[in-house]
């Protein structure tokens, strides 16, 4: 099994209210597929997709849990603006910040923010990781 | 915000068993940067961190919760009979499968597992996505 992940789906109490998060508020666009039902958020490689937490639960076959579940996303920036300026957007947005961003442990500059289901984004300027011209994290 | 996805983290409860499956038993391997605390493996343009549940949870600010936390991360794969040879291949290292591979209602071929933190991955077939030459899914 190579290590790749193609898709990450979120599964949401209230589509309504996550599509207006993520679509209206940070400005994500719906890719081709999205439909009443889901929406898929292209990620430049990987995708995010929102479903319904219920739909999510039953097709995994998993008993839902409660809370945090122990997963965070983070999403990394070019340099500390950067990070100052998409958590205010975030907040604007709606998104509760759980955590100023601050100097880190890990000689970054971060913070975190909760989206209004209460999944876990960090947003992150790490000096020691640099993003190519995509954006992307490679540590190859 | 741009639609950015740099780190997936995994909160885990016993370090050397998620290191035991994800390294030993699916053979990834661990990236620079990877000490003690925090295991990275670079996912081709995003990076997966194994790092302690208790760590996570401080650092993000949150109240832990309990058993399914409503996020899945999926596999996908080229053909349907990449789909069974991986579940087979995570099984045999310890993963339990949730849902063996079958036809989807979206016309894939996927099956699930949880990995021994009980964090849920899909592998999947999925016809309408093509992977590209690296393996990234783009919908755009």
């Amino acid at each position: 099994m190579k290590p790749r992940i193609s898709l990450i789906t979120l599964g949401v109490s209230d589509l309504a209210r996550a599509r207006r998060f993520y679509l209206d508020g940070l400005g994500f666009a719906p890719a081709q597929g999205s439909n009443d039902d889901v929406t898929f958020i292209d990620c430049d490689g990987l995708v995010l997709a929102l479903w319904k937490r219920a739909s999510l639960v039953e097709d995994a076959k998993v008993a839902d849990g409660q809370g945090f579940g122990g997963i965070a996303l983070a999403h990394n920036c070019r340099d500390r603006e950067s990070v100052d300026r998409t958590l205010a957007e975030v907040e604007r947005a709606g998104a509760k910040i759980l955590k100023p961003a601050h100097e880190t442990f890990w000689g970054g500059y971060s913070g975190y923010f909760a989206d209004p289901d209460g999944f876990v984004w960090e947003v992150a300027h790490n000096p020691f990781w640099k993003l190519d011209d995509e954006g992307h994290v490679r540590l190859t």
